[in-house]
């Protein structure tokens, strides 16, 4: 098959070697935001007299009826054709003729190539960010069901401080309002237009690229033709933050999991988000959560090749940057699907209160409030804090809990204890005078979800 | 050596294992924030009357001691004490005794390690902002000098299109400004203090966040306690934008290097920038920009380190956590140093003027001039490249370029050739006449220099 | 659809969660591997009389029948049977009826999946170690052409010393043997049986894994079955292999896009495998290098994608460990292809034996020739070194040369030069005379020559 | 201060762009491999007679001077002489006068560095052999008294089937196993000389490289002087190994942090390596298991640092490549810290049995055994495993185990159940009927802690 550029060439590439440089088989997802920028760049042709006005409406009418058979997946791509641009070019020249090749005129694969990417991430990104939304939501309805279903807090695994469970989803809550923020203010770097930067140089066409822009919705223009051709930051930029969003959400699947464990038992997911195994019968394991806990690892992948690929490439556009293209399609695939999931699953999931309360009784995490309570009373913290190190351990060879110690073993250890300490245990009344701000005090709890209501406005 | 932390352990660590979890050997790079962070905390401790007035004065006293020898590097840590906290605090009590203790009233080391390292991003990242800042002003004060320098723009590393170097140079300069965009974006995430939030729920002390928070200079407080210890995306954020930077410095260096070459010879880069070889007497080596090349992964390894250690971290604060800081010290320092030299390696390099433009004319980086001129003309633009391809291969041939063939060889290929033709293909009319937004064209190069200075006001 | 785990199930998962989970878009890649695995189960099954002889013949004439299929892609997918196990039993079950249910006694999906794995990997690496030898053997034809082709050698891209063309080329060479070398060591990791590990812990049924093991062609078992399921090693090991391959690779890239600049021409690529451009008629680009140095980065992502998946993964399998598969995919296709392209691409190229060699007498990387010379007459290394570096300093002065001096400059510099000088400057005898072991001297390489076509016999 | 390299040069580098270049800062370390290999270079210098044997005298009793005064860290470097090489040999120099300048006849710094790095790493990577073979002597030892301890096995993080602890720990074994293989494979590429390669060619002194690599205790030379000086695979390859082992022990510290806590209780570490919270005194926290499992992403960060630098750099030595050393030191320091402090964790970690036991009875891990039972009396498997998965939910619903239901309720749901049920369903005899080649059952761990000792032999 004889190729566009090929002029200058005097023998054709092998098959395979087609195949290895093509990027049909996956550039053609662009398919839809190929032909927007190119209705977009032909209008503009026309409104600078660059194209008449009769060139440039045959133009567009094929454009249109391109984009029509693309919507109900009628076109057939070659990978002699390399690329989606080209394919789409060669469809449209069968269909109108000759002055089909006059669409090319002020732009070059490389302005055109960036122009999708702009049109496909600013899309993909304000819908992952109504996915976020959702997510948020979800956790938003089950933490006001949860304000006072008391839990273990951790910290290195360890029971620490027993807190509200709406406390804990509500951290979840504000990862993704940061996640939230971070996609909004890379959009500022997603919708600017390279398209009239040329090959890397401009055009020596009178473009309007401002027009052009406008007309994809873009908000602005690249300032700077070379810089046009050759940026991929937008894309990096969106791969970061999502490894971040992927990190958060692998730190949820790891509690979902240990939830979901014999040993626990906090939270029973729902069938739909389970799945059995294939030789032990009794098994219902959560699959989703490891799944999207093993899929951080595809995330941080992309963003590291990309990464890779871009290191000390000089300007302009270098062959390389098209391996930029397969990873953001998948990240974008990837954190969709798994935030629809996660907001599935935590809707559906039944948390097992009981469970949780009981948890907190068993052990000694209501040791710190015996420490604040001495240094309430006056005494150094450090020295409360040995204080109750020492009750601790005379517990633990006794076997018992805190709340279990007669009046005289405290008063041995520190005579600033008094009958009031027995209530100071209660585990309720440990979350309920944590209530500094932004703590797991139920009073704290109320005013942040009604302040993150408001960020869901 | 006794830890502060061991009422409750009947047997002590070995030294060895001691130095394994110790982080005093890093962390002590957080001193100044510490005691800052500590003098915001008891100041706090005493308006809201947790501490009474003179405790607070005796410890900001100690404190400020404290301050004025670190000032001097005049304290000595121990490995023993493990981390800049239990340091410093050991310290405070040497010097006014027991009431010293009292200064962790209400916090924990969980809150107090992350608001160090938000008050040292916060910092560093305003100090790397200015120095983003010098490096785009040494390329504008370049690029003004060198607007009508002519030398090829490159795709493919293959001469394209004759371009100016001040808009070569320009490319990093927008390039630059995202990264300064992105930094100052995140210092919203940076600029929140986690001062308060305890080991993980807060406090049953009646502290005032708001102003701990105002006094150490914060725009606000993290909304939630388990989130406040556990996060570390601003961490992990700025290693990202460092990334992107150093990814762009690692081009901008790749250039440098290939520019000093001998078959290049675009530019000299002068003696303070480069060094010699001990073996080969003649070398002049770009080391700087190569060094600057290389450092890039150490910022992307970073990057993954820290990504790595959060992923599938249950909430809140683990053990893993201590991990994030040296990558993050060595990011600072590594950045910063790049940037720095960087500035000084542009402002001093010297621009071989001479051999860029005799570039510009041995190479056929002309030739799309002559398919505008025909497709202008109104021949459709791939129509117009194929007859130039051919001609390319005809001067390919003939071992002659372009501009040395006689106008019957033009009329042969099409009599759409006309005299002007000659004009067209010197290379400073292909740059004058990419004239579009953004473009090469001088007029646009004057233009895009003033809206940069804009950005830098 | 109903789940063949269903049993303990009450409600089925809706499909697009169904479709998050399942992994037969990618894993039908193992089908023959997956009835291989499944021959040498039942064969064993039935030697070992868990199975009837009759019962096995069944189960095998149906798998049999599946792989005849199979070969002719004749086989259609199920997203709701989720993998490829679980559609090939259901197919076997529809096909021979209920005795197909007995295929998968005393076997797991864990090990069944990893059995696959390594009956995979282990043909791949065999084929890539093939297509490694074939590229050394394109560089070992090109060499011994040009064993007395001189060249500028480089370091920090500035020439340093004449080399043989051969010797450099041999220097990939050697890189590939090591390649090769890691490749084959990874076999014996590779080449072991997990099948029999059953879910976790191996199963109550008298199996006999050496035998299954034998049938299938691997070389051992696994001794421990909670290693045998929860083991990825070996695709980790591979795909680290793989990133140094391809990293030697991008090296190798690297030099033959900058060989292939208007700059250096010291080659030209066949058009075969070089492209051209949409918009710039005389581009003829290295597009498959660029493409392959690009690609690097996609198999150093894989790489750390699993090596993520799998941090702090508790033992045995977990769903997490699906997303091993994708990565590993994705590096067979890539490094075969880019061993391919290379291969191809190193046959076709021409040399410019002229540019390379004019390149030598135009530099000063004859300059160490001076200071060994000076040396080898007694004068301390470092003394020559600086003498040598005023010579060369006043050369770029006078804008010559070295072999331009006249023997008065000569001798003012040193008394020790004499008329043998422009005899030793000459960049063939400086080629020659670097005769150390494993040097460019050309009796060396030749030595080299023939001891790598030891290596391939 | 004058630089050695600097006969060339006009003007001396500022003092910060020095530090930023200098590598003195950390090469130090290999301050005795650089002695080391200065001694066998005028060795070998003598007996090719390239020196006088008087001069080879004076210059090694320097050396060994200067290597007593390292061994009594006595030597001050400056950053003004960049690095280890010429600060020793300057120092050199001080010490014997101008015959020191002999020194570096016949080799370059690009091979004497990377001669350093291969004596460096092979003397390291030999000791982490030993350290890896101390933690499986470990294992051994605690797997040797815990065969007939009873735990549940887990897939998913649910329970799954009961397993030996020893199995379990064995598990890590045939990890670790495998890591000292790659280790050990490794050191052939780690173990061959570069020296004599010089800059990238060779040289023209008839040196004699065999003869210095056998003093150095090398097993060969590199058969190409540019890949000699060019490649890093051998750091590499231990960063990737490591990177692997450091994967194994981060799973393993998961276990280690979820047996330690108080849902499972399976373990409970010894106090030296515990530690203790600021504020909550009764927390007892698995720190070193913690942050082995942090120190992962630090060695995956130092992989793919040198990944990335050495990505699509030209041969032969660049400057980027002076970043291989920081990540290598930091490796070996990770990776030999994190082995020793393992193998004491394991050696003093007390083991839970009842704990461990009785989780065994609480759950339905031994569901399989049923399926397996119905399966063996000839119902197919897919059958059984939906039969006991339907008893499993009776179960459920009905608030009990399986060995808690009555012989008539068995009966219901198959009529091949008999009275040897509750035998068959007691996690001992689960254990121990898995009996299978590399299974749980006591026979084969007895078989495979033999196979193991042969191992280590």
């Amino acid at each position: 098959m004889k190729k566009l550029w090929g002029g200058r060439f005097t023998k054709s590439a092998e098959e395979w070697v087609d195949e290895f440089g093509a990027s049909i088989s996956f550039d053609q997802e662009l398919v839809m935001e190929d032909i927007t920028g190119s209705i977009a760049h032909v209008t503009m042709l026309a409104k600078t007299g660059i194209l008449t006005e009769e060139e440039a409406e045959q133009i567009k009418k094929g454009l249109e009826a391109l984009k029509e058979k693309a919507s109900h997946d009628e076109l057939e791509f070659s990978v002699a054709l390399e690329d989606i641009h080209l394919n789409l070019e060669s469809k449209l020249t069968d269909m109108i003729g000759p002055v089909g090749g006059k669409l090319h005129t002020g732009r070059s694969r490389n302005d055109q190539v960036a122009t999708d990417m702009h049109l496909y991430l600013s899309k993909q990104v304000q819908d992952i960010i109504e996915l976020v939304v959702e997510l948020q939501q979800a956790l938003l309805e089950k933490a006001e069901q949860h304000i006072e279903t008391i839990m273990p807090g951790y910290t290195h695994l360890q029971r620490a401080q027993p807190i509200s469970f709406a406390h804990h989803l509500m951290a979840y809550f504000w990862m993704l309002e940061r996640d939230k923020q971070r996609l909004s203010e890379s959009l500022k770097r997603i919708n600017i237009s390279p398209l009239g930067a040329g090959a890397l140089a401009g055009t020596t066409f009178p473009i309007d690229r401002a027009y052009s822009a406008e007309l994809m919705g873009f908000d602005g223009i690249y300032e700077n033709s070379m810089d046009a051709v050759s940026d991929r930051d937008f894309i990096l930029e969106f791969l970061s933050t999502s490894s971040i969003m992927m990190m958060h959400l692998s730190r949820f699947s790891e509690e979902i999991i240990l939830w979901s464990s014999q040993e626990f038992r906090f939270i029973e997911l729902d069938d739909s988000f389970s799945t059995g195994s294939s030789i032990m019968p009794q098994k219902k394991n959560p699959d989703m959560a490891e799944l999207i806990r093993g899929k951080t690892g595809r995330v941080y992948g992309n963003l590291f090749g990309l990464l890779t690929v871009l290191k000390g490439l000089p300007l302009a556009y270098n062959k390389d940057m098209q391996e930029d293209k397969e990873g953001m399609f998948d990240t974008v695939k990837t954190v969709s699907g798994s935030l629809k999931i996660f907001a599935g699953m935590i809707r559906t999931m039944r948390v097992q209160t009981g469970n949780m309360e009981k948890a907190t009784k068993q052990d000694f995490s209501n040791a710190t409030e015996l420490a604040d309570y001495l240094s309430s009373k006056g005494m150094p913290f450090r020295e409360a804090h040995e204080v109750v190190g020492k009750l601790v351990l005379h517990c633990v060879q006794k076997n018992c809990y805190l709340s279990d110690l007669t009046m005289e073993e405290f008063k041995e250890s520190s005579s600033l204890f008094e009958d009031d300490i027995y209530e100071v245990l209660a585990p309720e009344t440990a979350v309920a005078r944590r209530n500094s701000a932004g703590g797991t005090g139920f009073e704290q709890i109320k005013l942040a979800i009604d302040k993150a209501k408001n960020c869901l406005k």
